[in-house]
Order: C-alpha cells, then structure tokens, then sequence
C-alpha cells in the first residue's frame, strides 16, 4: 500500500507494535487457560494480565472485565433480552437490541430520560460527538471513546460498557463487557464456564493478549498528549475543506467530538462515490459505519440528527489516527478539493 | 517448557507454523472486512480465503461456513433455541442446550431415534469414540474429529457441524458452523450484518487467518498419514501402562477411536490427583474436558457409558499429537509407572 493514506481509523486502527509483540509471544504458549496444568497457567496468565492491563488504561480496577469477541458480541450480552432504549445514534450492535426511542438535537446530542433503562455512547463512531453520561446509566458504548479520550469506566456513571479491541490498536475480533463489581448477567454463550460463568469458551489468549498490550499502550499514548496532536490536524483538515467548497457541512461540529473525527457533507454528492473516488485517488475513507458501508443507504446518525435525506446520503467520515502525518491530511484535501470542483463542474 | 512433555492435544493442540506465518501476514493489513476501500478489501480477501481453506479441509465445498469466536459459540448458534436431545456424553457447549435423552452403552456409543433433533459427536474428547453419524442429523460436533480423522461435512449426514481451530493448530477464540448451503438460521449475535446476516461483529481477521492455514495443512498431514503413525505410539502406550498394573481400565477401547487418545481409570485413584502428579513430573495430561477439569467432579462422559462414580472419577485422558514422539510416550509410562507403584504402596 505504498503512498496510500489510511483516514479511517474509526472503522479499525493499524496494530499497534505492542499489540503484535504481545501476540507473537502468546503464540508460543500452547495451554488452554482452563486446564490446570502449568502449560494451562502458563494460558491463564496471559488472559489474566490482559484483563488487568484493560481494567487500568479504562479506569475500571475492581470491576468485572468480560472478555468477548468484539463490541457487537458484548452488546449483545448486555442489552440482549431486556427492555432498554436508546437514540437512533447508536451503533447496529445496540440498536438492534433496543427501542430507538431517546430524542437526538441537531447537534448529535441524546436526551435520556431514565437512566436506568438506557443504553448511550460516549462518542459517535460517525460525528466523533461526544455524550454526557447521566449517572446510573444502563450501558455505555465506549468503542470509540476509549484511547481516544480521558475516559474512566469507574467515573462514567454507566453499570456496564462495551470496548473494542481493535478500535485502539489491538487485533479485529475481541472486546470486552465491563461491569461493576458482581453485576447479575446471564451467559448468552454457554458450555464450559469460562469468564466466571459469563461467557463459556476457550479464550482467545492470543487477541486477549494482543488487546491487553493495545491498551495499556494507548493509555500511554493519550497521556503523551498524540491525540491533541490529531485534533490539531483534524482541525487543519477542517479549515482546508471549509474554505475548498462553501456548500460543506460538518455534522456535530458544533459539539464535543472526539479528537480525530470529522463528517463532512456536500448535499447531492453520494457519500459513497466519495468514498470510491478517493479509493482510486489512494485515500481510505468511509461513508457511515463501516458494517453498514457496504449498504448504500444514507447515515442513520445523521438522519437522527435532523438532516434531510439528500445531506445523510452525501456524508463521508474521515478519521485519523497518532500516525496521521500533516502531509496526509493536506493530500488528502488536496485530492478532495479537485474531485469536488469535478463534481461541480459535471453537475453544471 | 524445557523437557516437559505435552499430552493434552484434545484440550488445545500447539500453534501450526502455518497458521502462525498466516497470522503475521494479516497482522500486516489493516482495513475492516466491511469497508469497501481498498484496505478493507484486502481484510475480506483474507476472510474468504480462510473460508475456501476450511471449506477443503472440511470436505464442506459449497457448504455455508460461518465463522465464529469458537465451537462454543457455533454450538450456541446451531442449538440454542431449538428443542434438540443428545446422549450425556456431548461437551458442555452442547449439553448446555440439549436435553440429554439419548442412550449410551457401554463403549460410548448413542443411540439416536429422532436425527432430525439430535445432536451427536463425531468423536468423543475424553474417550475419543467415534459415533456413526445417522442420515438427517441436526447438528454434529466435529470439533475432535477434524483433523485426526478422514471425515467430511458433505457426507456426514449431518445439516450443521461445529469446528474449532485451536484443536487443529489454529489460534484459540476461533471456530466455524458449517451448514448446508441456504440454511435458515436465527442470528444470536446481530448488528453490521457480517457473516451473510447470521453473525454480526467485525471478524477476527488474523485468528481467521490462521484457522484457514492450520486447517490446510492438517488435511496435508492426515493425508500423509501422520495420525497413522500416532495411533502406533497411543497403542504402544497403553500396552505399557496395562503391563504396569492390572487395575487399569481404558474406557471406549472396544469401539473405534480417535488415533491419538486413551482414557484411562485406575479405580480409587483420583484423576485430579493423578493429572497434579503429572504435572509436577513434567507431563501435561488431563482429567476431562479441559473447560471442567478445573472443578473436581467425576467425568459425566465415563457415567453416562456406565462407569461407577468412584471409576469415572479416577480417569485421565492423555491426548498425542503429530509432534509426540515414542521417547515422550515412554517417559510418561515410565512416570505413571512410577507413580501408581507408589500409590498402591501408600494404600496398602
């Protein structure tokens, strides 16, 4: 992929060189974690500091931590069979477990009313908008949130929130729940007993390992102060496609947002024909969730927000990372800047 | 682990080289299998590859392979919900979701009535007895089985088989449901619709990787007869621990096999002491499943074949593989030897 720029780091980060030292050195390690000879320990040690290396960069020592496969399987064990609501903002992971009832304001924000029957994020995968968590919140989605922000599980106010591994820098397929101490939760995957009777089957020692040192390396990371650096360049960005084309809007700006996010819209030019066009020009970026990319449908998030449907379908997300260089982004306006003034010239 | 010697293959089997050079490689490219960017595309190109892999090692070409976070799950997703029987010998992950209403006899083998709504083992981890699979069986686990025997999907019989890869070479925290193609199947997990709808969650791309490289070359090695070759040091095996004390009882040795496993009891001697004693000379074995052999309980396997609470409880499996050598098999003969000699003398 040489020459190309990678601007969607809100689909998935690169792996981080901790990630993949942790990961390669799990490899050797051939015991299952739940026998308990000492190639078994040898396993459980793994997963074990793992867990401890997560609980600490989240700001969750003393809570449970569940590993699962991913955000979406830890969605599911914390909303699944139970009767919560949310905004039309969330991720298809939540909202396919809940009621869509929760009012969203032009600027991305949600209303809850009763807390403890409510799911929210603490920052939009789309807008990068930024949530108040009201306390006694029933679930928080921090997939986004997490090394990206000072967020701490234990101050959150939330009973239980969902982390990805490979939105900071670990490997695709593990995420965890975590909850507060002792909370009741019915296993939805069931067999051996594995997490405290949680979630049965074999752990994944190896992407358990890897999300440990993601973790632990992106709490580092955040406290060094990169992703000030990354809202400076996002701001940059900004600036360049503001003053390229006078029809941009950029969603939830006026809002917090996460550093490194922003979502742009030119009505009438498809969100998805940016995305290809900048594909071609040697730029990853993405229309909406990147699940839901593949669809051509306009923005759910931005369609919660108030904008007609033309503006939701016309909406690219451009996300950046600690890696992102100030040469990438004013290539990539750069590259965007002609491709709009194209459009525009076709479209008169 | 200088000199220790690893018989627990059945509880999880080493890292392939394979399947670890396959995860590196992966490690490698960054997108999310859902973006339609070029990264993404890249992400998906290894996803798909992996199914083609397993698919041929699996005999299970133009079967609908879904990839899951392990056998555990892919039993969650074929069985839960349904009103589906089996014979108390199936794993937990399957015995969670069954009623154990099926009768087994005295070598391990069930009797099914109804195929359409039983599940049945391809072959037993604990004894290693091999089921023959009825016409129009509901769900199989194939988890034991492939890999160590010639078995295929499109024959089986069965509409739906569970895999594990880390019982074949492959990374733990990754599995499959094999299905006939066009199945109809209620998603457990949802939200961004991967997997063709049936299993939401960004995949997990690297442990895919290497389930599709450990299986590959697992078919390779059957093929070449390395489990042949196991079948002769397990047979060497147990003529030595027989030769060693008369009491012995291998549980399932008059049925067919899995090449490369015995369960062996020695009345009153408990299995959990015997597996510590193991340990501690160097040798990794087991008593049960590895997922329940943290819990001091007789082995529910050995009780549903008619074995007596003080037998079943006295079992150890020990489990080879392609890289057990005659020296490691006779060491642990040696050491069990040694150990049962001073048991007796303690008990006189």
């Amino acid at each position: 992929m040489g020459g190309r720029i990678y601007l969607d780091w809100n689909a998935t980060a690169p792996l981080r060189d901790e990630a993949r030292a942790a990961m390669v050195a799990a490899m050797d390690v051939t015991g299952n974690p739940s026998s308990v000879h000492t190639e078994g320990r040898a396993a459980k040690g793994i997963v074990e500091r793992a867990r401890a290396q997560l609980a600490a960069a989240f700001g969750a020592e003393g809570a449970d931590v569940v590993f699962t496969s991913g955000a979406t399987e830890a969605a599911a064990l914390a909303c699944g069979g139970r009767d919560l609501v949310c905004g039309d903002i969330e991720h298809d992971a939540v909202a396919a477990w809940c009621a869509a009832d929760l009012p969203v304001d032009g600027a991305g924000q949600v209303r809850v009313s009763d807390p403890a029957r409510s799911v929210l994020q603490m920052a939009n995968s789309e807008t990068g908008v930024i949530q108040d968590l009201p306390e006694g919140l029933a679930v928080t989605d921090a997939t986004q949130a997490l090394g990206k922000l000072p967020v701490a599980f234990n101050w959150s106010g939330a009973e239980m929130a969902l982390v990805s591994a490979h939105k900071i820098g670990g490997p695709k397929g593990v995420g965890a729940l975590v909850m507060r101490q002792g909370t009741d939760l019915a296993a939805q995957i069931r067999g051996g007993g594995q997490e405290m009777g949680r979630r049965s089957g074999t752990e994944n020692v190896i992407g358990i390992a890897g999300f440990g040192a993601a973790a632990e390396a992106a709490g580092r990371e955040l406290a060094d102060g990169a992703w000030e650096r990354v809202r400076e360049l996002r701001n940059i960005l900004e600036s360049a496609l503001a003053s390229a084309d006078t029809d941009i809007i950029f969603a939830g700006k006026e809002a917090g947002r996460l550093p490194n996010t922003t979502c742009l819209a030119v009505p009438g030019w498809k969100g998805e024909t940016q995305v290809m066009a900048m594909d071609l020009a040697g730029v990853a970026v993405s229309a909406g969730a990147a699940c839901s990319s593949g669809k051509v449908r306009a923005s759910r998030v931005l369609r919660a927000m108030g904008f007609d449907e033309r503006t939701a379908g016309s909406a690219i997300r451009v996300s950046l990372g600690p890696s992102t260089t100030e040469e990438d982004v004013l290539r990539f306006a750069d590259t965007w800047t002609k491709a709009i003034k194209r459009y525009r010239a076709r479209a008169a």
